[in-house]
């Protein structure tokens, strides 16, 4: 539907704040003519880091498409001690969705991506249930079933792990996949494996959400988009959303409301994510808007 | 503004579920030409409790006001084993304020009781601080100091106590009152007492919850009103709202988006007990619409 | 995932407020041994009109569900000249769609309907484009291509009432049908046709909503549900929602941040009309709880 | 309660985009020794314009203060065709208030002003009733009463334009002032005139919105914040926000609801104002998180 704009680099870094570093960066991209088509950066006064996100025209840029880390890393970023990566809008990433049962936040994540909405490629779907299997189907996407047991866990993870590799997967959707991952699993994929709590973090962690929601009473519900990080339900928040209930819904009520917004705010982290507009920094996620 | 509409009964009441009870209830206003002007019945279907609320006009009630009570308990109530209250819609409750040296909820309030938004008298504003008696003087309430240390706490509050009671309060609104009132003081008010805490409970109980909504990095804010129970920020809630925030909000911001949403929820609760809106069962609270 | 719970039956109705209505419709289920459930009034004050919504469950009610209608009518509604409808909880509403190009209403549809969500039927969807067939086939539901020109609009629309006739369908979902129903196909479904617009009504109606919104530099941009009238975009409100804009969203942001708002509030009417909670009076639809 | 922060240099531009801006500008701050406290820009590529808001310590920066404006428009703007402003952190912007009968957004300007929220003056309130005389008094600020009929508005305003010039008046609030004004007082202070207006612009402009939001059923009412220009109710929006309703609340009910929405919406479009966030250009408003 969107017109299809010229291809772009995106640099995502950050390093110790000081004076200048706009300019460096800017000055970097305009003497090689790019013309910048966006620009954000975030001075993070407590732990006194910079951020910054900008994104320019790569038709016309005088050095090569794949020689730009290289120029960048020697000529500012050595200098300035920096973090940094850059991306191209050209290049699709690779997901893997992972599901359990329960159809909602795949069905959004599956008509986004038939209808052309996302620049992505989902090659492989990956469950621990055969439940969905026929949404799979429906969408024309393989489906690998990978039961986890309490004494098959190790091996079918590194099975996952090996499958996610062949198919060179460069990030991780857990689309409401109700099994812990284990932290070897996580280690291979930091910050790269997105999930969708169904509460308002850091309330209700952990299992059974709604009811707990339920049991205290709370006049509004929530879900959390988060990387997955060791520490379970604790990782860097992407995105959150609530809706209001009332003494007169039901636990089931809020599991069906709460549906609504798991998959809104589920999609959204994957879209932020998608444009590069993450980065995570001491277990806190910069989303530049 | 609103033209005044004539005085109304209003009964509260909740007993164990069984058929006909929305029948009885309404034909015992019908039968003594009652005019019903809102009900509101809920079935908690796990505990198996029934909860109704119902007001009718007085005008034209062929049981004298100071009646009704003694009536519908020997009529209606004792035969189902009910807990019911009933209200009068002509008598303005004795409303206390407590607070310490943020000024944003006391103003919110004064604004809204000065401008004649409320069916309510302030009697009295207590504080264990100096600080807003000047917001006191500007509005002619009356101003109490009652400084609080180690080892005056049970003797103060004993004079708050007696305070209220000279003063024939109804209820103690809490507008970010920074002292944790004993259980002892709890227990003369009942679901009485109204606190607002400044996160969305139960994320971020007891102090500083600002900053560790920072640490965490949630992407939303909020606000919670509740009563108070000897069990501190964990009394059945009233209302909560929520603000979104980015990552770009130092702490101070947060206090400040939050302090907007902190003084409508608390003055949205305030609003909900003046009506006679709100049961409490079970540490949770009906709010009836 | 919810416990099935037993047939009930669903009462609405309006007439000219007086004082005892509650108290004759709930008599009439209590004395026939109903079981109410749930019990929803209100009266318009302005326009003098009672409205009430009472559901009871069949289990054990005297009267036959198939004679319920009658009694009702003889009983009760005559007496009042109520005008009211009796439905049941266990018949599946059979409910049309009607689609054009754009995706986004129709996927979260069908996933509700897929996933067993909603309480429905769908036996087939309409379309004055192909573009939407292999959704369609996706979910295994016979799709019909009705191209709309200037000269074939009424012969056209003939086909589109003979075919939901013969299917019995209940009611129309415009799932970003766009295209304008003649006067003759509305009246055949009174308050049957559900359109979903994209902005916040009144404001933006007709053509190219976002682009006039982007125009006008509003912050905030929305969708409305609606039953269909003869008057274009001026229909009965059933639900509305808004999202957040910020001066440097294009129009094409507009257009998909509103995408999710469209989805969620259109669902969110099919339910509402498909519990049958929703009454139209005067233009505006009552919407019980 | 926030610590002090050091003053600052505020530039808000906009010209032709063309590549290099951000660098020009950066590098001359830089240049200048100034550390850039934050940075956004913005290009609105269908007018094809660049936008810019740049905030820089003073402390250090090698061009005096009163001398920044002359250096940046001979060695940048100039060269840029740059429409430009500067302003310090230090200088507290004067405002006057113009109010009729309506406290509540009084009340909540007032209340930050008093607490010390706001960096801001306000030297004088302004209305055509006498109504808020008392509520000006509670607050030590002189209330000017300016009664206006068919025969006086002309004189009037005079009378008001000379008081504001007379107190060096920076920009003016209209927190509910229930009074157009003519043309030739909104020419005199071109974006310096914050209206108000009770509902979710382009939806019911004129009188009694909320009339009008009944009338219609619409489920969600608002409030707009705009700069006044000579067309009613058709300025550049600065901010926006709604609270959702029912089919239950009277008129009274929504101008209730509505009260907190505007006060809110009005008091942060202040903020944006007075912290130089706002930028406009053919009739929208930039607002620069």
């Amino acid at each position: 539907m969107v017109e299809k704009i010229k291809e772009t680099a995106i640099l995502l870094m950050y390093c110790a704040d000081r004076r200048g570093l706009v300019v460096h960066v800017t000055e970097f991209i305009d003497n090689n003519n790019g013309n910048v088509v966006s620009l954000d950066e975030h001075v993070d006064r407590e732990a006194n880091i910079f951020f910054m996100r900008i994104e320019w025209e790569l038709d016309g840029f005088l050095i090569p498409k794949e020689k730009i880390g290289e120029y960048f890393d020697i000529q500012i970023a050595a200098k300035f001690s920096m973090t940094w990566n850059v991306y191209f809008s050209g290049d699709r990433p690779r997901m893997a969705l992972f599901v359990s049962k329960m159809s909602h936040c795949l069905y959004d994540i599956l008509s986004r991506y038939h209808s052309g909405e996302w620049e992505v490629d989902i090659p492989l779907i990956v469950s621990n249930h055969p439940t969905l299997e026929p949404v799979a189907k429906q969408f024309g996407i393989p489906f690998y079933h990978f039961p986890i047991g309490k004494d098959n866990k190790a091996e079918q993870e590194q099975a996952e792990q090996e499958l996610l590799r062949k198919h060179k997967i460069d990030f991780v959707v857990l689309a409401r996949y109700m099994q812990i991952i284990s932290e070897d699993f996580i280690m291979a994929y930091p910050n790269k494996i997105i999930n969708i709590h169904h509460s308002f973090l850091p309330a209700f962690p952990g299992a059974k959400p709604y009811h707990s929601a339920y049991e205290r009473g709370v006049k509004i519900i929530g879900a959390t988009s988060h990387y997955v990080t060791a520490d379970l339900d604790a990782g860097p928040i992407i995105d959150q959303d609530v809706t209001r209930i009332t003494h007169s819904d039901p636990v089931e009520k809020l599991v069906m409301k709460g549906r609504d917004v798991e998959k809104l705010v589920l999609s959204r982290a994957i879209l932020m994510h998608l444009q590069r507009r993450t980065l995570v920094y001491n277990n806190r996620t910069i989303v530049f808007g």
